[in-house]
């Protein structure tokens, strides 16, 4: 996209529909975004002086912008404000703080209603657990398919969370549509564009990984790949970059956050769990997180550690994910955010209608 | 696995099931892979001294090896000597160097079949030419797709080349598999371990591209992925990394060459095109690559950069390519390799047929 | 050293001195530390299982430990309570946390004297300022020298507050002694170890930063340097790594804090300024680094930095330090710290002699 | 400098002398440079149009050049040739590929006399050996300092080799002057600014090692403080980066050679021990790096490296170093280079003397 279409605020849907085709016309491709007060629509393709200059004679119109940055519909030029998303009532972005957690892996009923239920009495708002897991060895544990993604989905209903889970192959994408909330892309596939537009062609949230080697442009293009295909409803999330930092498992990059949210409208959580590699690093990791302005963190606990089929180290014992989440709650407080807990904001009632284009 | 069980040179095929048999029953899983002379059998799962005696009793049962990396059937544990594949008659890896060209994308007719012609004539083995091309970007072209691959075939006939082309989603192996003769997995799939497995469920070659942030171990355990599914006919190559320096496009880790020979009986090529970036520099990074020992080296070559669809800059002219080829000649030779030209070698006839497990 | 000698809280002058005696007759470097309670002495060389039996049997001898680490004295091994320094009546490390603050490098009398006093009235309790800068090129302003010292150390004198400043040539130890309080060796001159070894000599305390490059246990090795001369009072900073990470300055890597704390005994500070490289990140990363259980941040503060000589883009304006020093407060108090606030803390009259062995 | 004044050929000493007078009245700094035909003078300062059409119109003045990168004198654009220098008769740069051997320190008189003899008669043509080591450790063996340097340069006498050794300090730099032929910086000391300055003010040449994290901009910034000294004669050497890659123990940075030479007239190196790390690997970088078109490589020999002091694993031994002469020869030639064998060169007194500025 070359050009985003600032629509004016009494404009009619007839004088969208005009515009949009009028951007066929001119063999661009439209991408209307329906606001709270205003829509915005972007036009992508070959921008020429003319062309600008045309469309912002069209009815309704109230300004032409070329966007200059490489992602288009995740700049902060296409949308100034930050996106809040609902999933399944939790507002996830913005001054909204939501804590991910779970179990890497799905490995039985037991252990992940037992974790499920303690990380939502600790105030976590969504739970997590993998189904289809990339392991570095063919011949380690790969997650339990399908039956895992059961067994989240009823985790999910008994404890009133929204569920996310990771998919790796774009033939999967269907099956774990029908039993998860939210779609997660792994570091190893950020880069995996067929998956991307998969998942992009749904309308389920998308909370896609940084690659250990992947420049902040490059995730924000990875999401672009999403969004490209309708779906406006991602999340990034930084999990930690390889460096010649060996003493962690990943450098975690605090930066990328500010960072990305200077560039771009899009929620940015971060990953203690898988940069620091071991367990008492992952609370230190999760505050700096929160304290440098993420919107979240996907937080490994499981109630067994020892006995995990995956990542066994890094996960955190749900006592001291108790801990964690008073501590998130207090510094999400100081730098102007609040904590989501229990998938439940009491005030929520009593503000208006979340507005932004991702509706 | 965790053992490997070399057969006596003088044991039968009864002696090689009975040694399978009893691994099945073991509990491990046997991987039988016949050589010219003997066969090596191995045995993934839980070693104990006790299994490894009881192996080593079993009729026919020359020796038995624990493998102490994570990836075994890739290491030159498993299997000393170098491997050799026959590709449509050409010999890769061991003394032999084979130089890959052609264009990053499939453009057209025309353009493919003035470069394949070209870099024949230079003395190129293999001819190279993207149809599914991934892209940062999803608003760039992406390859011709199937139309791309027709093309391909033809030339690569049309000029008696083997043939090698990226595959990037699972679901087109099929498709791939019809037109072209080597697999290639890039930078950005090598942890796309749904591909790996399905690439190595066929009997064609896989060429897999170190992701630019993967130590060796992980390039290693991608290769595993295909030969654990029975395809041993796999190709690492280097193809740079991303470090701190940014006056290249990655970093070209020319040790990685001789540190994947120590370490895997695989062929090892060089990608210089994508790390240098620019088509200055790739005839110095290429005859490194080849100094270093690399068993080859996959280089892009466009008669038109100027004009080309996708990483233009970086793509050598023919006539370059020529003074090229020379120097990769002179520097083989001095390293105790020698490069296969025009798909041929004369001396083959005289020399025995190419061992190793391979086949 | 190879071995840690742990004295009785009984022993007496004249055991410690039989120790030292006895060690240095064994062909080893003493190096004995007088803590509250007990005395413990090094013994650097080469460790027989023998030797640690005759130094067991000495009197007043406790327990004798080999250390494992490279880094020695800088070990936790060594040292296991957190070091707390005392600087001009401040308390630095443990549970306190100080902000140091003021401008790259000290460009003159007005602008140094109005910033110190500005952040002095924010909270901070230590005063920077670079009267030699290390500058890339040799054409860039390199510092006052001489001049630069001495406003500084008015400076310091007016405002009450202790001050830092870097130091780059062994030459200027002693000039650099005269003025300032603490001596700062930056990332560029953290293996310049001669440098190392003269500020080792004096009795003033090393505020040492990461190289850009460095691994931890690099940076401990350098806090050995200093250490084996017998100067005791070293304070590490990480302050941003080298990355291919390009969208900031330098990565700062904020699990080093933890990683740090968890080898050694000695404060670690962080440096957002340097590895932010823009005023807008710079809270973002100091609040991270706090929140991570650093013992304090080294902040750039300018009053007008689009004059300022060096790094003014990275210079956070006088007000917005206000908000950055409140909002630092409330964090510490959250991880079990707090602030050390305008280099007074009115419990400490109340609380004991600091103990630890670094007196 | 912002500016370089190229000189008619025609020009006479008098016509020099009034430019050199103008740039000094217009407040630059002027940096006259005689070579063979026309003489180059740079004027660093702020640059003006007007300033340059004032230069323009002296008498003897051919043209007046900005020159863009942060190094001037250190460019392409101030000094289009190879900088050729002639050390003790010895040829370096340009077409010219010298070895430069011996042992990581200097450890006796009998072990660098043995060293000396097998790299001289292998053909080595400069002679190396440490006399003041920096090491990560304090309590590590730091050289036999002046005593060393005494050794080696009667072995350099002996062997008619001229020698070269790291200084670590500028309070060496006298001592290191008196006894050996070329100063070598290393990588850890590559931006202490002092002593670079220190070596500029010298008319010895000066081998700078890049740092481990140090771009090529700061690397060439490096050689410019020793050239803005009046000091010429610099040589660079890549000596491997660190990268997350852990297989070795740097990453040598083989593109670091035609970028540099692109962009400087500066001879390169590399330096194949250091990044290696093991002795296995040496010869396979040291012919990556002469093919990628290196002016030459440094590689540590130790005639018993089990009993070496210091980097005994990374040590070539005698007889495997001829091989490697043998093969960097061939390769040389192939690439358009020759080999300084035994620091001779019979086709020397048949050329012209050397040109280029460095005199």
């Amino acid at each position: 996209m070359d050009m985003i279409i600032v629509m004016k605020s009494s404009a009619t849907a007839e004088d969208e529909q005009s515009v949009v085709e009028r951007i066929r016309e001119l063999g661009l491709t439209p991408h209307p975004s329906r606001g709270e007060f205003r829509t915005i629509i972007g036009a992508i393709g070959q921008k020429t002086p003319q062309l600008q200059q045309q469309l912002e004679q069209l009815a309704g119109v109230d300004e032409v912008m070329a966007i200059t940055q490489p992602y288009k519909l995740a700049s902060r030029e296409f949308h100034e404000a930050d996106t809040i998303l609902d999933i399944e009532g939790i507002r996830v972005g913005g001054p909204h703080v939501n804590i991910i957690a779970g179990p890497c892996a799905i490995e039985s009923r037991e252990v992940l209603f037992g974790v499920a239920r303690a990380v939502k009495e600790a105030g976590a708002s969504i739970l997590r657990g993998g189904a289809f897991k990339p392991r570095t060895s063919p011949y380690s544990f790969s997650g339990m398919g399908k039956t895992g993604l059961e067994i989240l989905k009823e985790a999910g209903e008994a404890y009133d969370m929204p569920t996310i889970t990771e998919v790796v192959d774009p033939r999967d994408v269907d099956v774990v549509y029908q039993y998860a909330d939210i779609f997660q892309i792994g570091a190893r596939n950020m880069q995996n564009y067929n998956l991307l537009l998969e998942v992009g062609r749904t309308d389920k949230p998308v909370f896609i990984k940084r690659g250990l080697a992947a420049s902040i442009t490059e995730l924000l293009m990875s999401a672009e790949y999403v969004l490209s295909q309708g779906n406006h409803r991602v999340i990034l999330c930084e999990r930690g970059i390889r460096t010649f930092a060996d003493e962690v498992r990943f450098t975690l990059d605090v930066s990328a956050v500010p960072v990305i949210q200077e560039r771009s409208h899009l929620p940015v959580f971060v990953d203690p769990s898988h940069a620091a590699g071991k367990r008492d690093l992952v609370p230190k990791l999760a505050l700096a997180g929160i304290a440098a302005g993420a919107a979240g963190a996907i937080v490994e606990v499981h109630s067994c550690p020892d006995r995990a089929l995956c990542d066994g180290p890094q996960a955190v014992l749900p006592n001291n994910f108790v801990t964690l989440m008073e501590q998130i709650k207090q510094i999400a407080e100081i730098v102007g955010h609040r904590v989501t807990l229990w998938g439940r904001e009491e005030e929520q009632s009593r503000r208006p209608a979340v507005g932004g284009w991702a509706g």
